[in-house]
């Protein structure tokens, strides 16, 4: 979500429609997939899958044609959301080991999309991630604020925080979005976050993996304990300054530098 | 492979007889499962699975029981051979815009064990990860000389030195089982590795993470540029002095810190 969002910065960003929000946040319900994919397209797609989660694959700029339906499947089925549990409940495994110091220091970083909200409603109406980036629906889905928690990650969150971590928020959107951003985390059920980094002008043209970075670097100067990070991107979790431990969370449909 | 393992180092390892080799050696071959697993095992495994690849179990010690039978069909039919062929060709993708300065300082690291040999042979017979890991028989096993090459492996072995790297083997095998691992790794197919490194005394007692780190930072001293890296885990991955781009490769059957 990074990228080509930031051509936009200085746009100012009109409220659509209720009329518009209906038609992007209608998924099929799909328990059974419609087209039945062969045993070679879910080896291959299962396969392509393994690279995109490990970060082998590096930079990919859409789904692959044949794996379309299989993320459609993937996503709206059981898979995510079991594959978001078992990673929370590791997060949630390591942060019931760390020793709370009680000066308010000790911090959980999460990032947002794909991580605390889920954009599937949007991404439902727009291929699964087969679609070339669209800077404009998009930024109208988040003016929305209407993206629905990520359960599992919402239970972690109200989690960390009853253990006494500060929590800190690093998003790809940018401060423009401030706003809409925190509307729509206290929608979904978030609140008293310690933090909340968006992207200013400065950070303009930066990758994520450098501008997250930059932030988490931010934060140990002032004295704060990273301990742990949730994020749907590699970008979110590698680079410097980062924390004791990193959880990948589930994302097949797109990737972020 | 690397922590019980230091145990034994002043041993004398025996050659064990033909007879042991063969009952070792067989593995059933398992297209078909013979049991059938559940839609729920399946959705259980395949996010256990999930959060090994991608580091977010952290520390593991054998595959749960439920998911032995799992870890038995993925290692034995077409899956494992897949994700590493996707590996494979994700890492060759990058080697060739690797521009080779022609003075024989690019470097390609690989790990050896379940990266360019594989011991399914061994762990076949071992439970696929279910049983506690046992130095002695695994020391056996690894004195035959007889594992086999990871196929997708030796392909990228071999066409990455094609491109002009130097190769170097970073090992958490010791320093007394450099001739055997040496005669396998001929036995399989590999030649021409620039360097062979093998756990030290000096070593003992490190993390795998640490070691290989180390070792990594001895290649940068001499003036080594690490491009590519190649492991089944992430402690040969991580760490420092890490390569520019890391491929992790599959494995669900044992985990080395």
């Amino acid at each position: 979500m990074d990228s080509g969002r930031l051509l936009l910065f200085s746009l100012s960003l009109a409220l659509v429609s209720r009329a518009f929000s209906d038609s992007l946040i209608r998924i099929t319900p799909d328990r059974r997939s419609s087209t039945k994919l062969s045993r070679d397209d879910v080896l291959f797609c299962d396969s392509w899958r393994f690279t995109v989660e490990t970060n082998d694959a590096g930079v990919w700029v859409s789904v692959p044609d044949r794996c379309v339906q299989w993320v459609k499947d993937y996503m709206t089925g059981d898979r995510y959301r079991s594959d978001s549990e078992f990673a929370a409940d590791d997060s949630l495994s390591f942060a019931k080991t760390v020793q709370i110091a009680g000066d308010g220091k000790d911090v959980w970083v999460f990032d947002i999309d794909e991580t605390l909200l889920s954009n599937l409603p949007y991404y439902a109406a727009h291929g699964f991630g087969s679609e070339a980036f669209d800077d404009s629906t998009f930024d109208e889905w988040v003016n929305l604020a209407e993206a629905p928690a990520l359960q599992a990650s919402l239970r972690l969150y109200r989690e960390v925080e009853q253990l006494g971590f500060k929590i800190v928020l690093i998003t790809g959107r940018i401060e423009p979005q401030r706003n809409v951003t925190e509307k729509n985390l206290v929608y979904a059920g978030y609140s008293n976050w310690e933090r909340l980094f968006l992207r200013g002008r400065a950070d303009s043209g930066k990758t994520a993996l450098v501008y997250k970075s930059e932030k988490r670097r931010e934060l140990e100067d002032e004295g704060y304990r990273i301990h742990g990070s949730s994020g749907d991107q590699w970008s979110d979790l590698l680079g410097f300054a980062i924390a004791r431990r990193s959880f990948k969370l589930p994302n097949p449909m797109y990737y972020i530098p």
